[in-house]
């Protein structure tokens, strides 16, 4: 039996339930609950807020008829066994970070982020009205997953150190937390890359398995308590310009869904997707005035560190090269993104240069 | 009989059908038929697909049981009698932008935008996670409105001209097209402002009624066609550096919905700013291009105009100043524009310069 038949066959309750949840009238007849898992601790500021956003908001449009029951990290399945509940059918969704299952395919680093990637509008461009949503699905066809962005952390910052950064040298044997090709790419500087669950990093920062750790931003961060070890903060990075949190449905769940119930959750992902961002986005400003007036020292990577980033990026987003899908899809979030960068540059970026200027 | 119990009594059908409308389990038995009206021409270039995507969306989730049926600007009404249409009950609801709508409230003009205001992601954080919607509602109970934005276009072009603007006195008598409080502002550098909706546009232009024209940006502009008239296209604007489409609903209508159909409208107009808000900001790059290779001379006014715009702006803004929801509102949008703005150029605004100096 293959993994479709056998999800036909059990997940949804036998054939005579796939039968009739086939059956156009019958779609919205009886009430269902999907399973949620998360890459994210319960609770964890602005990734589980976007998850429950997502999950709460089916459930209201639905009327209860679509019920999600979000399970976080550890709850039913670890932060990082999600895809694979997914995939098998143990459970319905997960909400997470894509670039987390980069061994499944090195093509979901993008719906995250990748170095020297796209800002979050860059992000929006591309996948709403770009080719970026076809691209997912042409991964979750692989898969067995239906995915949509569903969050979204904005550019995050380039992270807590114990001493302030000189050169590239000094990440010379740092032992650091970093995900995805960001990760990949500081590995390259000479780091000692670690890939943790936003839940187990402070355990591990504050036990000294690791020197140093980005997570996303001054709120989320602060609330993750980093300040309290470690004093030293680096507001912009290279790893994560635009970090995209993704739902991906189990697919013949997905297409097992009324019309109607597809819409709900693809427009409840949607919605979640500006309503994270603006979360982060909107906190953050206030977040690290506190940290500062706390005593943490807030930096700027000296421009001899981003240049050995750009080339770690490089050299990272290269080394998959010649893989079709990821080549296609590299090709087309490339084009985009500058081509949005050259018309936010000259509308926002020029407005916001003379706004600074005459109104300061 | 005052509005309310006119409404109750008229437009949902009679006392009988209210009262059905309010007994909990009979939400969601009968279909129901909204009809919204715009500020729009029938297929006006992005305004009218938000418009339409906030329809289509609240039709598809709620699998037809709330139909939204969408009329034009001059299909029930005109395009600036939108407002008083639904407000007394004519129509459920409208889409458009409320800065048509300051001879109401001077405060529905930081609704769509106002000269030298927010960019799209400081809307987004005042919006959705600080007060921003929560005045939009305040307002909306002057005028008996449940407001949600279903819409974006970003930052607007400065528009087209005849010739080029070599300094501030280039305004004078100037007759030019921009509503809102950024006309008032280009009024007070002695243009001529006139307010017309978008599908006249193009025949004042046309017909010499008006000498230019603001409309939204290069992707709208180009379908508008302005470039078969006038070949001078400044790119940055003050006037409206991310206008905000809204959707207002007459209020009894709203809350007469179940709250599975409130939701639904509330995440379909949510989910339409982001949306609308890409396709702009997706399109306006390769528009851009055609436009230049079509013979449009792509200009940024000069700093002398920007500094007269200022304070044309702050007298404008200023004038308003002693009611007292503009008095709140204003401030409230001063401070968490000023919050955004910083942690936007510290994030954001530091990875893109590094971005664009290491990719170069």
């Amino acid at each position: 039996m293959d993994r479709r038949s056998f999800l036909r066959n059990s997940a949804l309750g036998g054939s005579a339930a796939a039968a009739t949840a086939l059956a156009a009238p019958a779609y919205a007849q009886g009430n269902r609950t999907l399973t949620m898992v998360t890459t994210w601790g319960r609770g964890l500021a602005g990734v589980h807020d976007a998850a429950q956003r997502v999950a709460d908001s089916i459930t209201a449009m639905s009327d209860g008829s679509l019920t999600v029951d979000l399970k976080a990290a550890g709850e039913l399945v670890g932060a990082f066994e999600v895809f694979d509940a997914v995939t098998s059918g143990q459970a319905d969704m997960y909400h997470g970070a894509d670039y987390y299952f980069i061994n499944q395919h090195p093509g979901y680093a993008f719906f995250t982020s990748v170095p020297f990637g796209m800002t979050p509008q860059e992000i929006s461009n591309w996948y709403y009205q770009g080719e970026g949503h076809a691209f997912h699905d042409e991964l979750g066809q692989i898969f067995g997953l239906k995915s949509f962005l569903g969050g979204n952390t904005g550019p995050q910052a380039g992270g807590w150190f114990a001493k302030e950064i000189a050169g590239p040298e000094d990440f010379q044997g740092l032992k650091f937390r970093m995900p995805g090709l960001g990760g990949e790419a500081l590995g390259k500087m000479g780091a000692s890359v670690q890939n943790l669950p936003g839940a187990e990093v402070y355990q591990a920062l504050a036990s000294g398995a690791i020197d140093g750790t980005e997570w996303i931003g001054p709120w989320a961060d602060e609330k993750a308590g980093f300040q309290e070890i470690t004093k030293f903060y680096y507001t912009a990075g290279m790893h994560e310009p635009g970090a995209g949190l993704s739902v991906g449905t189990n697919l013949d769940v997905f297409e097992s869904l009324s019309p109607a119930h597809q819409k709900i959750v693809e427009m409840a992902c949607g919605e979640a997707h500006q309503w994270s961002l603006s979360q982060f986005m909107n906190n953050n400003g206030s977040a690290l005035q506190r940290l500062q007036a706390g005593g943490v020292k807030v930096l700027e990577f000296p421009d001899s560190v981003w240049d050995a980033m750009g080339a770690a990026a490089k050299e990272t987003l290269d080394q998959y090269n010649g893989e079709d899908i990821y080549d296609r899809l590299r090709a087309s979030y490339n084009a985009s993104m500058a081509a949005s960068s050259g018309w936010i540059q000259k509308s926002e970026g020029a407005y916001r240069a003379q706004r600074d200027r005459v109104m300061s």
